[in-house]
């Protein structure tokens, strides 16, 4: 059997209404999980970018290097603002142009009559490119190398996610187990800490407040690509819970 | 009267939540928009990063030199997974330990029984910070060269914000217009390819797709410092959406 090995992503979200702060972005959290869940693909990083052609180029030509793999969302749609796909085949050095199966999916979908500029501005990018097909609107996301592109709209995007999957190698599933208390997190950091040096090579455990009911809380998440080592810090966790006498919320 | 020129800002998220996809982040569009309401400060770049100290002291050199002011979320807090404070201060090769404000703050806040060393730990940082104060939660932020840090906690950080103003130099605000419309993209992308060039010089235009009630519809979105010359851009619009005769949803 072949042994899975800790595969990475970054995401880079291409889009002045994002950092504008106009449209609150989805796909980040979306993307992230559904790597992780379906893939074991961990997200390492994530930049938001503005639609400007040169940091675009930076950004890929840097990430490309960084990252097993780099998710784009936004910019490959018909309007002028839509750079994307142009912009990876310049960071790249690929031809850009009509992608002959990607130009058939748009004019079958739309009819010639109203296969207009617009549309078939859908249809061009890195020629060499293979597509992550549309099941929602037809106009398909594209892998060019070790970058995958996609929409931004987080509907079309979630749709299309699935059909991307042939193309990534798996890794390994990162596994988490949250407990949640109602206590505060000054109240059991030192034991934390404790913990989290005892299983530091195995296991990252995060500490994050949250406010519910009125009452101030803590959720304690530990990750892991073991489950049993998981196992192992979630014993010591209660243990320490116990002693402090905290209400446990739910596991 | 000093003429106020372009200031920019980068968001630096910090904090494995983030990346991994179980937090939704809800502070870059807070912090974007916020900015560039009240100061004039335009959000040019994001990053979201784990809460891993190489990574953070890579990125706070970097981009403390790149943009006017970089703003840090998360990672301030009594926990051993909260490290953003110590990173900045090793970034900067400045003494980190207790500081003094900070601490009476803090120590004042909580009363000497109840302050135990994960809130203690909150006072510490940057010795030479500045601090911006809090007032949800006592802990301050602190604002140490170019750097503002805040906690990543949404409804404590946008309590303080407005706290960090004093420290900020106001540059020029950016103006917005948003036409929505019954349309799609394609149908007038050619048009606003060519009102886009010939502004191209003091406003930016970008198209939106968007789903309501059913229906498909664009909202096309001009961006400029100066509102004169978004009107200007209005007029050729709405000239363009009449000879269509596209149906405006509202403006």
């Amino acid at each position: 059997m072949k042994k899975k090995k800790k595969v990475n992503a970054t995401i880079l979200v291409i889009g002045n209404e994002i950092l504008s702060g106009r449209t609150q972005d989805r796909n980040v959290a979306f993307i992230s999980n559904w790597l992780n869940l379906n893939c074991g693909i961990t997200v390492s990083e994530v930049r938001i970018i503005p639609d400007v052609e040169k940091k675009i180029i930076e950004n890929i030509r840097t990430l490309s290097k960084q990252f097993d793999y780099v998710f784009t969302t936004g910019g490959i749609g018909p309007t002028h603002d839509d750079i994307t796909a142009q912009s990876i085949a310049k960071a790249f050095k690929i031809k850009y142009g009509y992608h002959k199966e990607a130009y058939k999916i748009l004019e079958n979908y739309y009819g010639k009559k109203k296969f207009n500029d617009g549309r078939k501005k859908m249809a061009k990018m890195p020629m060499t490119a293979n597509l992550i097909y549309n099941p929602s609107s037809a106009a398909p996301g594209f892998i060019t190398k070790n970058v995958l592109s996609f929409p931004g709209v987080p509907s079309i995007l979630n749709s299309m996610i699935e059909n991307s999957k042939r193309y990534l190698v798996k890794g390994l599933k990162i596994h988490s187990k949250t407990i949640n208390l109602f206590t505060v997190e000054s109240n059991i950091s030192k034991q934390l800490e404790k913990i989290q040096k005892k299983h530091k090579k195995f296991v990252d455990i995060g500490s994050y407040p949250f406010f519910r009911l009125g009452k101030v809380g803590v959720s304690i998440v530990s990750r892991s690509t073991s489950k049993k080592k998981i196992a192992t810090v979630n014993k010591d966790l209660m243990r320490t819970i116990k002693s402090k006498g905290i209400k446990i919320l739910n596991i």
